[in-house]
């Protein structure tokens, strides 16, 4: 095991990341900005080193300063959290040239699963189901239809050159997709002066499915069971479960089987979560892949035991995965997180840094709270707005329900607005009461 | 499930069973002496009363302003936590005379259990294994050799009239019974005008290991491994943890079976925890039943995922216990949990109350915090001094070790003195990191 880390992150990953150090008896340093200088991890580090001022091109993303602080410090390796650095191959490939361990995968695997194509292709070769798609750009309409004959509809027409939904149509039936193709592409060459269009099945009102993954040098290569991040607003999780509500024994078992494909095929180790989209008849297609830990990575580690911070640190230090033996895993009780924003969900999640006057964590059985606050702290404008995330724990779904509502009403923070009473709501609704809800549920509650 | 319940006692027990109950969809109604009436149990209760002023005589011992609490605010239930009324057969009685369900077994079971010399008859009589005694007094010392040869040495002579260690004896030999049972009686004459002895088997350097069980009116009674609760000051619990480092599969299996004949021998029902002398052979002895729930309940808790305050509602309601499929339990990783009271261990565990200027708890995965303190809180020298119960888990005894170690420096209380230190130093113990404490543990290490 390593001696001492450098911990190349801020706020609640960074945290977490020294705890789990501290309980390997593995020394940390931390870096932080000049906008952080008074945060908690600085503190709970054993040094911490100054990296620049904010905003984070400065100081997080600087990767010259966050090296050069490893070496000065004498670190052995680096943790990159989430976010920042995390998926950057370039910085795994600057701290191996100075003898740093980067806790995570390799350049090329990061480089390859950065790549939506490249990762896309991949899974292909290696038989994990992707969402059906033309494999390039269709010109004619005819080649349109034979398309979506062959995956069957609903089909998404989508710009080559496209974002913003702009060139994008969806078609439902054989008889809307002419019309659908010549608007699609009429709309892409206004938009973008190009008018390519590609085609790709139409996954209707989808779950968000992700399998975590661990890999390491002796074999062993695991599936840690799913987590369910459909509640997501604008493509950010809000809320993540695991077991998903959607799943049963035979399709975590299949979706396992295909996220350990996937590793093997691209020779992966440490930490990493595929991500799939589930539809409403239990197929599920490759979206992407993470090559880092997760902001949810805790609602699997409250299911399975294991504490997959602990096995990274592990698993980079040339060490064997600690939990190998516990494959196949299957979920013992149920979490959910909560992710607990600086935001006002009653004026559309604007985001709301500021000083916090109060911070009462909840308590009792099966609370968890992950943060690097307390009374006093100040949300930086600077950065990310997740000011906690919280944890709970119960026996059965029913029972994890009950104490998020009771834990949630606990949580007492002042000074800024929160996410709490949206998450309070999302309990209420009857979709997420009856484990129904997919990636639409915010369009469909209205929350 | 009952509507409303009534919470007759203060402090963190006070708020476990008010959130098991918020966690069903219980209300709850919180009874406060004037000197706790700014305490978080008042606020967090959905009603409160007060009953009286402090000490507890005059409030948390005054059951008939209980029981008018009770009743006035409508309450179906009664759940008496831990201590005050909890082993209090009359106080059962008196809510059932009123209507009033009482959160626990029966007067009767109440009454045998908490006469040690019923308790133990009953417990020989179905076969539960006692320390053998002599049955009464020995007069003659050649009697006292019968005894001692037919149990084995050592044994301890006891005045029938003593206590404070006056006429007691240990014999290790039988050459030195003869002066030692001449020298008890003398000293027993002596001390108390009687010189009347008896004998008991001595249990050299015991564990206690004690069994949580569960009985319901349907029939299930099962037992929930078991907590190692060696390290006591005094008599006094400091630390607690689950499994016991003693114990294996079948030493398991057979107190867990000891101490459910235990429960059908009188009918018991509710939650209890029979106590054990277990000694360095592997041989277990009753030592008492505690027909209520226990301060260290919730490591047990960690390691089975049952809520049994939960389940106590759920028995007292007249419903069957949730978790009685999960029987025959065995223990799902480590848990331990350190009391941390208002005490200075530098100076002898000198009570400390006094206002609190800062309370921040730890964090991250596997730490469980269970208090009813807040910065600004005031720890009332009326009662006894527990600030908080600290409780880790982890997927093994060693890493629950070291998250013990983690979250106890990350506890930070100020304004007064706390056990946090002692806890600190039993963790860095060799005794205790080998699991090899005994209840002589303080003795030994000079702790």
């Amino acid at each position: 095991m390593f001696d001492k880390i450098l911990v190349a992150n801020r706020g609640e990953v960074a945290l977490r990341i020294m705890r789990a150090a501290r309980e390997l008896g593995v020394k940390t340093v931390a870096v932080y900005s000049v906008a952080d200088k008074d945060t908690l991890p600085v503190r709970y580090a054993d040094e911490a080193v100054c990296i620049g001022p904010a905003p984070a091109g400065k100081s997080y993303l600087n990767m010259s300063n966050i090296i050069a602080a490893a070496v000065t410090t004498g670190c052995q390796a680096v943790h990159p959290g989430y976010g920042f650095l995390a998926e950057n191959a370039d910085f795994a490939r600057a701290c191996a040239e100075n003898d740093l361990v980067f806790i995570g995968p390799s350049p090329e695997c990061i480089e390859r699963m950065g790549n939506k194509a490249a990762a896309r292709e991949t899974m292909t070769a290696c038989g994990v189901p992707t969402v059906p798609g033309s494999d390039g750009v269709v010109e004619r309409v005819e080649d349109a239809r034979a398309f979506a004959d062959r995956v069957g509809y609903p089909v998404l027409i989508k710009a080559s050159a496209g974002g913003g939904g702009k060139g994008m149509r969806e078609v439902h039936k054989p008889e809307e997709l002419e019309s659908a193709f010549t608007a699609a592409r009429a709309e892409a060459q206004a938009a973008f002066g190009n008018g390519d269009v590609y085609l790709e099945k139409l996954v209707l009102r989808p779950r968000h499915v992700e399998i975590q993954v661990l890999a390491d040098d002796f074999g062993n290569q695991v599936a840690l069971c799913e987590r369910d991040c459909s509640i997501q607003r604008r493509h950010q999780k809000l809320l993540e479960e695991a077991p998903s509500p959607a799943l049963n024994d035979q399709l975590r078992r299949d979706m396992g089987v295909a996220a350990v494909k996937a590793v093997r095929a691209v020779d992966y180790r440490n930490a990493g979560t595929i991500e799939f989209l589930l539809d409403e008849s239990g197929k599920f297609y490759f979206m992407e892949m993470n090559t880092r830990v997760q902001v949810e990575h805790p609602v699997t580690e409250q299911i399975t035991g294991v504490d997959i911070i602990k096995e990274q640190l592990r698993i980079a230090s040339g060490e064997p995965m600690s939990c190998a033996g516990q494959a196949p895993f299957s979920p013992n009780g149920h979490a959910i997180e909560f992710r607990i924003n600086a935001e006002d969900p009653e004026h559309d999640f604007r985001p709301c840094p500021g000083n916090i006057t109060r911070f009462d964590v909840p308590g009792g059985p099966g609370v968890r709270v992950e943060s690097y606050i307390q009374a006093g702290s100040t949300i930086s404008p600077f950065y990310d707005s997740m000011v906690a995330k919280l944890i709970v724990w119960g026996k059965d779904r029913e029972e994890a329900i009950a104490r998020g509502r009771r834990a949630l009403a606990e949580f007492k923070i002042e000074g800024i607005a929160t996410t709490i009473p949206f998450h309070q709501k999302v309990l209420e609704t009857d979709i997420f009461q009856k484990g129904e809800a997919r990636t639409d549920f915010i369009e469909v509650t209205g929350l």
